[in-house]
């Protein structure tokens, strides 16, 4: 057994040789993981951490709690996203810089990447998996590829204006049902959707007169609504996919930066709200609370009352929970929100720079991102228990594969 | 995927060739399901069909829509039910003659199987995936396993009567957030719930008088309700895992047999509830409806005509769409109700003996079985074209390893 092993890691001519020779044989580029490949293993309890300053991946195994090894040269990270393929393996990771990489996450090595704008702001994959789509700044866009080979598909020129020559920003960029992608347009204040299939882009809507420079959106988690917050207003518009002929309406009214003069990205990521029990959950712009607000009727109902500005407010997935974190100084912290009271039941301090927080699928741990002290730290969601620290440098997204299967992740 | 692998395995020497040398390099085992091993790949979307006359499981693949394999030696596989373990390579089978089965669906082989009653109706596994819990007819009660190994963690004896040296069956077995199980006590008329841990079971509560013989139940998707269906009664019992201290009340009172004399096998199975938009559908019992319930006030708001009897109402994850499968005679067809009209938007014919739809995880598809056709049909669920047909003998349940990320599936 010993000799059978002895002969399976030094063959012949030795398989990094080989690789190293250039001759491509099964699996080459995987000699991290070990002389024997990568293991023979389920995707389920995989994931990624974004370190942003390296530009590159961490692989985590959720179940023990661990580092699997990274993946490296991705470029700029900084406002990274990642979404995966319908099998769990395949992540697509959109950077700041515009570029585009797809990574496989057992043999921990970049598939294919390429450079597809100058600069980009998030992406989503279709509810087939079959195609990528990435929002653009500049210029400014959706542009659609293949998942299998980043290959590509269409563009959609985000033209508006009398002549329609100018190009807007896109953001907000999510999936929905029916292989839909919808986007919101900054400068048009538009928000679009469009039908991508191997023959590109088809139906085609605009909503004109969505707001005021919308400049994030969201999908609700069973992908009815689409949801773009404004910056030049205050207010949200609000798309009900399942009325389109409603058109584009404005809701929370009182939701915004009122007077206050924030630059751009101190505006809460609407990907920090959270729908839990019968409410929705989300930071406040600007004040230290969490408000409330009921779907029903799209209105406010409550104010929690929290230890800083919140930046996400995440619920647990069985919404008995909402955890939220903090811009700075407060982003050492973590609060807990009860949704059955309405009351904080924890305040946590994971670290310094707390930055994201991501859940085991079922909810019974969670994940939170301590960027300046370097470390991912894992939370029992029952008893608050750290269950583990990780090393990761400058920690920031953290993207589990059970986002493979949900609707607008 | 097939076409690269072909591409990397034939480098310069082979490296086929080179495995069959028993020279291992990396990448060996990933060259086939034959004498090399299975394929390295995500498990994301896979799944398993059960062939109930043959006593095996068929593996599939969702995105090519095609048969991988299949795996046999199951036992009694009629009423079966599959549950997996958060890596989404390990499914627990529930068999009716108490078999309970770990099958590994990479290496597509049976792990390791047990006879732990001599009777069962379905089990469950924990919200951390390490403890497998099973619900017993004879003798009744739970028992509960290491998801590793299957060794026994704990037996929850269903004891009651004036003296508690009575049994009684136990159904609806369902895994609840906290790391909690939660049933009924047909005879009993009981709800339990007790959490599970390396050290057994904890925490046991009991509810009791929650109605005349409680025949199966279910657990609404994000783990809050549990309600059960009552066969000596018209009703629902209802049971507020957030209140607990509220123990169970009955809803839906007019929910049931009537004074119809039907036999337990004949009540819609409780599974066959669906929560979409903001109502959930159900089958009635013994009429052509299904019947829509706000959750708000568990009242019933309105019954859709249908073709037959229905058996199960599923909602695509959306939640846009309710896929309806029915009862002997009618038992060749569905009906799709489009949740935001309540209106049946489809008739389709798929096949004879229509037992069971699982959405692909998105919902972009549906695979249905056709257990006397001999048949899985695969449908697009914008435009309704059949996309494959795959043969399988008398196939029943669908079950794709997306459910290991889903609280009580």
């Amino acid at each position: 057994m010993a000799k059978g092993a002895e002969r399976r890691t030094k063959p012949l001519l030795g398989a990094a040789a080989l690789c190293l020779a250039g001759i491509l044989v099964a699996g080459c580029a995987a000699t991290g993981p070990g002389p024997e490949g990568p293991d023979l293993r389920g995707t389920g309890d995989l994931g990624l951490v974004v370190e942003r300053a390296e530009g590159s991946l961490v692989v985590v195994d959720t179940t023990s709690r661990e580092r699997l090894g990274e993946i490296g040269g991705l470029g700029d990270l900084s406002h990274a996203s990642v979404v995966y393929g319908p099998e769990a393996r395949y992540a697509y990771v959109f950077g700041r810089d515009g570029g585009l990489t797809k990574v496989d996450i057992l043999r921990r090595r970049v598939v294919r990447r390429i450079q597809q704008a100058g600069n980009s702001i998030g992406g989503a994959i279709s509810q087939d998996g079959r195609f990528v789509a990435v929002s653009n700044y500049e210029p400014g866009g959706v542009r659609i590829f293949r998942a299998e080979d980043l290959s590509p598909v269409a563009e959609i020129p985000a033209a508006y204006g009398p002549d329609g020559n100018q190009r807007s920003k896109v953001v907000g960029l999510v999936d929905a049902p029916g292989n839909r992608f919808v986007f919101s347009l900054y400068e048009a204040g538009e928000i679009w959707s469009a039908r991508v299939g191997e023959d590109g882009v088809s139906d085609l809507r605009r909503y004109p007169d969505a707001g005021d420079r919308p400049y994030d959106g969201l999908i609700t988690p069973r992908g009815r609504y689409y949801l773009a917050g404004l910056y030049g207003e205050d207010g949200v518009a609000l798309l009900d996919l399942w009325h389109p002929e409603q058109g584009v309406r404005e809701i929370l009214t009182g939701y915004g930066r009122g007077d206050k003069r924030l630059p751009v990205y101190k505006m809460p990521h609407l990907e920090g709200w959270a729908q839990a029990g019968d409410q929705i959950f989300l930071p406040a712009v600007g004040r230290k609370e969490v408000l409330v607000v009921d779907p029903a009727d799209w209105r406010q109902e409550a104010a929690i009352d929290v230890h800083g500005q919140p930046v996400f407010a995440v619920a647990r997935p069985d919404g008995r929970q909402v955890w939220v974190n903090f811009a700075f100084p407060d982003n050492d912290r973590i609060q807990v929100i009860d949704v059955a009271s309405g009351e904080i039941v924890k305040t946590l301090r994971p670290g310094k720079g707390i930055l994201h927080m991501e859940f085991t699928p079922r909810g019974h741990e969670v994940w939170v991102s301590a960027r300046d002290s370097d470390e991912v730290v894992v939370y029992d969601t029952t008893t608050f228990e750290v269950k583990a620290r990780l090393s990761a440098k400058t920690p920031s997204g953290i993207f589990f594969t059970s986002r493979a299967h949900r609707i607008g992740l």
